[in-house]
C-alpha cells in the first residue's frame, strides 16, 4: 500500500496507534467528508475557516469568492493547514476518564496555489460540485465567463498528510470492567432528510434521485 | 439582545448580513455542536485540531493529556481560533454559481488559560461530559486525583466571538428562475443511531435513556 512519508508536523506525539499514514485510507476520509477546516496565519494571528473542497488525484481543491479574506491571503502561498473531520459515535466507557469518541480525521499541511488556467478552472469547480453531491453539474446552469472570473479556485497538494482514527469499543481499566455502569458507542452520522423545494420553483420538475438518495460514504 | 463587539477579526468583509454578533444565538451554535477546530502557531506554522468542548457561562472549556501537542501549545496563552461548524443541508440552486450551504459556524479568538484549582477542574470535565452527552457524568465512575492530574483543562472566555449563519432557500439570478432545473435543499442532520453494547459488558444494565434518546439541538 502506498504511504504519505511522515513529517515532524504529521507525526503523532501522542497515541501513535492511531495514526494512518496510507494514501488509500487518507484519501477515503477525504472523499467521505466534504467540510473542511482551513488554518493559516494573517497579520500574528491564527484563523479557521470553515469550507467546502473537493479531492482529485493528489490535490485538494478549494473555492470562494475573489473578495474572500481566506482566498485572500492563501493564494499568496502561505503555509496551511486543513484538516477534515467525521464523527462515528461516542464512546462511553465506566469511568468518566476513558470516555472518548469514535472519529476519522486527516490533516494537511501545505502551500497552496492559484489555478488560474481557464478549463483547469472549470474542472476543479466541476469536481467541487460532484464531490458535494453527485450528479449535480450537468443538471445545473454552468457558470458563465464573468461568474468564472469571480472565483477563485486553489490547488493544495496531498503531499504532507496524514489521519487520525478511532473506531470500536471503549477501553476500560481492568479493574472498571465489574462496575455497573452501561457501556458502548452511541453512533452518529450525518443524514440527509428529504429535500425541500424551492418555494420560487416554477417548473414542475421532479425532485432528482441524486438529491433524494443523498448519501456520504457510500 | 446582548451583542458580542465587534473586531477587525470578526467582521465580515464578505456578505455581511450574514454576521452575527448577539450573544443569545451565538451561545445557542455553541450548545448545539460538540466538536470544535482549534486553530493556533507553533513553530511558525498553522495547526488545526478537532476536539471536544464545553461552553459554561461566558467561556469555552477544553481538554486533553497533558502530553497533547496542542494543549502543550495553548497552555502558553498564545493566540487561539477556535471554529464551530454545524452543517444545515446543501443548497441546490439553478445556476452552478449559485449553489451554496446552510451552515451556521462561530469564531472565536483570544488566548487559553490553564484550569489549575482542582474543584474548578472538575467542574469543567463534568461540563465537558454533560455538554457531549447529558446525563451521563452522574452515571460514570469519578476520575481519580491521578487522572485529574493527567488531564489538562483549559478556558477561553468568549469575549471576541461572532457567528455565521445562512439558512432558507437558493438565491438565483432573476433570469434564471424559469429553467427547468430543480432547485431547493437538502437538508442535513447529525443523527444518533442504535446505541452498541460494549461486548466486554459484563453487567445486566439497560441501555440508559440519554443514550438511546441521544440528539443534539433538542
Amino acid at each position: 500500500m502506498k504511504t504519505i512519508p511522515q513529517t515532524k508536523r504529521t507525526a503523532l506525539k501522542r497515541l501513535p496507534k492511531r495514526g494512518v499514514f496510507e494514501q488509500e485510507p487518507v484519501y477515503r476520509i477525504l472523499d467521505e467528508g466534504f467540510i473542511c477546516h482551513v488554518g493559516f496565519i494573517a497579520d500574528g494571528q491564527p484563523f479557521v475557516i470553515p469550507t467546502g473542497y473537493a479531492r482529485v488525484d493528489d490535490s485538494i481543491y478549494v473555492h470562494g469568492s475573489q473578495a474572500s479574506r481566506m482566498l485572500r491571503n492563501l493564494e499568496k502561498g502561505i503555509d496551511v493547514c486543513l484538516t477534515v473531520t467525521l464523527i462515528d459515535g461516542l464512546v462511553l466507557a465506566r469511568s468518566a476518564f476513558h470516555h472518548s469518541m469514535n472519529y476519522r480525521s486527516v490533516v494537511v499541511f501545505g502551500q497552496a496555489t492559484l489555478v488560474t488556467e481557464r478549463e483547469a478552472k472549470r474542472a476543479a469547480l466541476r469536481a467541487l460540485s460532484e464531490h458535494m453531491i453527485p450528479g449535480r453539474w450537468d443538471d445545473a446552469r454552468q457558470p458563465t465567463e464573468a461568474e468564472l472570473k469571480m472565483t477563485s479556485v486553489l490547488r493544495l497538494p496531498l503531499a504532507e498528510a496524514s489521519a487520525k482514527v478511532r473506531v470500536g469499543p471503549p477501553l476500560d481499566d481492568d479493574e472498571d470492567y465489574s462496575l455497573n455502569v452501561w457501556a458502548g458507542v452511541v453512533p452518529l452520522k450525518l443524514v440527509a432528510g428529504e429535500p425541500i423545494a424551492d418555494p420560487r420553483l416554477q417548473v414542475d420538475v421532479p425532485v432528482p434521485r441524486y438529491a433524494k438518495e443523498y448519501e456520504r460514504g457510500k
